[in-house]
């Protein structure tokens, strides 16, 4: 079995070894003791090397304004999906907070809001469909996963707030078209550099009050995030600021430019794939201005939203009886007709997944 | 100002110098890409290497039973309790289950029972004076925060479910008289060995379905726990317990030893000063046989929690007067006439700690 249900960012790993030693950490034994990391910060547990590489970064790419913002740390973005859920909703309201997003959705946001079973906050599912009157917060993911494109918010009322999910707004899957200026906008390492397994994500905040509560959120939920996992993660977006302010002046590459060669040649082998049936389409993209190449780039997201031409209801199924492992629409509340499939998986998985989706278009 | 109300465990930064490069960890860039440590495990992030130092660390200290047990990491002890108030609850009970624990509790399992208004459980205050029918859970905490006191479950109903935590169960703080053998119990490394910044913390689940269920809760809240701090985790209590292999063999002392002998010391110390007016008195504890020291040792918690005489009526209070920042006994279900201070501090704040006690108590 092919397993591409997750999105498991191992595709990086080789720009990782070629760098060599420059983003090996070494953590003394008596490092990093204390709960605290900056007792004057309103996040009181962020490390001030990774904010600062943070806001680098984000100069360097020019995918969000950081100036006046306030960051927040996370346990990956995921808890700060959570923390901001948690801090756009009051504790006195006569009823949960209508928490939606547009079809087809990040399949893990109806469980994120509902698995505690809060008072707070509530599943209302796609925002399309909303049409209760009152305070609401919209889920907005951009690139969206799964389907790859880019999106604003859906629902427009004056009671309105927003999270703006931006883990994909980087210019290996996107053109970056302007510095996103939302009130609250997530990012997280594991779709910017791969590093997955560090659970490090990030927000920027423009609401003092709003950064107050999610640093709250964090406190009482894990007591703050990982030191060591901070630190090792600031030394990583070091490396990617530094490759991209070197590209010219050095032979090596940049890690954007290495991470979009090889989203392009992906992409490219599995249009090709595809366009040799008609058993399966993609999601079309427009090419589009980026500013942080100086030129058009394709959009070529993380994920493959399959559809299933015809008569097949099941797209999943299909896939499973090839020995693909894939995600069924349904779980974004789209039809079994779709199915998302990880792009961002090893070398070999993702030649085996274009050998077999081939197979399949050939009737083998 | 001296800050002593939270308990960051900075006291054993000496040892960890100390102990030079063993603890040193050097991770490379390209290492832990991955979201999974060991997809055939319940739990999936859990990295071995970690698992297996928590299972031999128990076994060197014998304080509590390991086999046969489901261990779940966690980003520090706080979200496992969250994980287990997820798990020992039901989605489909009528109402909340009660989550109940005997005064003095520790200060913030209130704001972590109800802090998401969740349906699922629900904060019931003092355990001795919880006389509700039906099904419940208990949180134990022995040795406890704040009073250091060891602990049985106070609440003997057939409905009854329990979480041990016993974050202080370690020869530093108190004689280890037998291994743990409940059905959930939690450990944490800040307590352990104090590094607090790691965010680690384990749980010991007897039955499968409670680890599935805390496993979960941790995949939807935060999709795992930092690989960075479990290697760095692992490599610490390794060197935790060759220093107790190793103690007789070599010249060095084994960690508890060391950290046995400052909090001895500590407590000796601020006895002295309590015990020298009438202002003030201290828990009292008898000495036991402890299996690991293989003698009978003090318990020396990691917590003081000090009572003001006479009519005083508020401790926090008359400490702030005197420049000493402690946590009221209100915050723990008790009376403001007790206040809780941190033994974990650094040799530094301790001696002043000392020193404003003795101002005071001389009614400087």
């Amino acid at each position: 079995m092919l397993m591409v249900c997750s999105g498991d960012p191992t595709i990086y790993e080789r720009f990782w070894r070629q760098v060599g030693d420059k983003t090996t950490i070494i953590i003394p034994g008596w490092q990093s003791l204390s709960y605290f990391s900056d007792g004057s910060n309103i996040c009181w547990f962020l490390e001030t090397e990774f904010a600062r590489e943070v806001v680098r970064l984000h100069k360097v790419v020019g995918n969000a304004v950081t100036e006046g913002r306030h960051i927040v740390v996370g346990t990956g973005s995921s808890q700060l999906i959570l923390a901001a859920l948690y801090a756009l909703s009051s504790p006195d309201a006569a009823e949960p907070i209508s928490v939606v997003s547009a079809a087809p959705y990040y399949s893990s946001y109806p469980s994120m809001a509902d698995y505690q079973k809060s008072g707070l906050y509530k599943w209302a599912g796609d925002a399309e469909n909303f049409d209760k009157e009152g305070p609401y917060i919209e889920l907005v993911t951009s690139p969206n996963n799964p389907d790859g494109h880019r999106r604003k918010a859906m629902v427009n009322r004056s009671q309105g707030q927003f999270i703006h999910d931006l883990a994909y707004y980087w210019p290996q899957y996107t053109p970056i078209s302007s510095p996103s200026d939302h009130d609250l906008t997530l990012f997280t390492v594991s779709k910017t550099t791969g590093h997955a397994g560090m659970r490090i994500g990030w927000a920027i905040v423009k609401d003092k009050e709003v950064a107050k509560k999610m640093t709250k959120f964090i406190e009482i939920s894990t007591i703050g995030v990982s030191k060591d996992s901070q630190l090792r993660a600031a030394k990583v977006l070091k490396a990617v600021s530094d490759s991209c302010e070197q590209e010219n002046s050095q032979d090596g590459e940049s890690f954007f430019t290495h991470s979009y060669n090889i989203m392009a040649q992906r992409w490219k082998q599995l249009r090709a794939v595809v366009e040799a049936g008609d058993l399966f389409t993609l999601p079309q993209f427009s090419p589009a201005f980026c500013t942080f190449f100086g030129q058009e780039t394709e959009p070529q997201p993380a994920f493959i939203w399959l559809k299933c031409e015809g008569d097949i209801e099941d797209c999943e199924n299909l896939l499973r009886e090839h020995k693909i492992v894939a995600r069924s629409g349904r779980h974004f509340g789209a039809s079994p007709k779709y199915v998302r499939i990880s792009m961002l998986d090893t070398d070999e998985t993702f030649i085996q997944l274009i050998d077999r989706l081939s197979a399949i278009q050939q009737g083998k």
